[in-house]
C-alpha cells in the first residue's frame, strides 16, 4: 500500500463515533422491548447489540495477539447491564486498537478460528455489521412509534456526559 | 497521516462489494413491494436505494472536481429501471473514484453545498449510510416472508454474471 486513505487513529475514532450512535439506539428502547421486540422473526436489538459486543473487542484482542478468541454473543440481563458492557467495551477498544502495529493492517489473518482476511477488512466487517444491525434497530424503534436518534449524529458515548 | 490502513483501491473494492450486496437486496424484492412496502412509516427499499444512487457517484464526482452537485434522490420507475441505474452507477463509480488523487483523502471538503469533512469521512458516510439502509431492507424482506441474501456474501454485482 503506497497511499493512505486514513490513519489507524482515524479509523478508531470513526468506529467509536458509530458505536456512540449504537449506544443511543440501545438507550432509546424501552426496557421491556429491548430483548423481546422484533419484526419478521429477526433477533431483538438487545441480542444484536450483544453480537456487536461479541465481535469488536474480541476481534481486536485476537489481532493484537491475545490468542484465538471464541466468538460468543455476550449475554446481558438488562438494559443497564448491556449499557455497562457497552461502556466497558468502549474503553477496552481504545486500549487494544492502539496496540495494532501500523504495518499489520494489510496482513492476512484468521480470526475466531474461521474468518480469513486482511486486518483492515476484518475491522471493516465488524463496522459494516454494526451499521447493518443498528439500521434494523431503527426499524424496530419506528415500529414501536419511537423516534430514533439522527443517523448523522456521532461523537462521544453519552455515558460520561449524562 | 504517516501510516496506512488500506489503499484507495482497497476502499473502492470494498464499497463495490457492499454495493453488489445492495443490488441483491433490491433484486430480492417483488416488483410490487419495492416502492411501496415499509415498516413503521419508513421509506420503501426502492426509495432508500434511490438515495444511495443520489449520494455515491455525485459525491465522488464532486470530490474529483466536477463542480458542486445538488443532492437529489434519483427516481426509478420500475425495478428494472432501478437495477439499470445501479449498474450504470457501478461503472461510473469505478471510473470517477480512480480519479481521486491519493493525497486528497485527508483533505477537508464541503459537498452537496452543506456537508463538511475529510474526503475519507465523506466516503465512509456514504458507505455507512448504505449499510444502514440496506439493513432496513433486510427487515422489510423478513416481514414479507422473503429470505434476504447472506450479509457476508459480497463480490461482483450479479448483473454481468447472470
Amino acid at each position: 500500500m503506497s497511499t493512505s486513505v486514513l490513519s489507524p487513529a482515524d479509523l478508531l475514532a470513526h468506529w467509536q463515533g458509530l458505536r456512540a450512535l449504537s449506544r443511543r439506539v440501545i438507550e432509546a428502547f424501552p426496557e421491556d422491548q429491548l430483548f423481546t421486540f422484533s419484526v419478521g422473526g429477526m433477533r431483538p436489538m438487545g441480542v444484536l447489540a450483544a453480537e456487536m459486543l461479541g465481535i469488536a473487542v474480541p476481534m481486536v484482542k485476537e489481532i493484537v495477539g491475545g490468542g484465538a478468541q471464541e466468538f460468543s454473543e455476550n449475554k446481558a440481563a438488562s438494559k443497564a447491564d448491556l449499557l455497562a458492557q457497552w461502556d466497558a467495551a468502549t474503553a477496552e477498544l481504545n486500549e487494544w486498537f492502539a496496540r495494532i502495529p501500523a504495518h499489520r493492517f494489510g496482513e492476512t489473518v484468521t480470526l475466531f478460528g474461521q474468518y480469513t482476511g486482511t486486518v483492515w477488512s476484518q475491522l471493516f466487517y465488524a463496522i459494516d455489521n454494526e451499521n447493518h444491525h443498528r439500521g434494523q434497530g431503527y426499524v424496530y424503534l419506528r415500529a414501536l412509534g419511537i423516534e430514533p436518534p439522527p443517523f448523522w449524529e456521532r461523537g462521544e458515548a453519552s455515558a460520561l456526559a449524562s
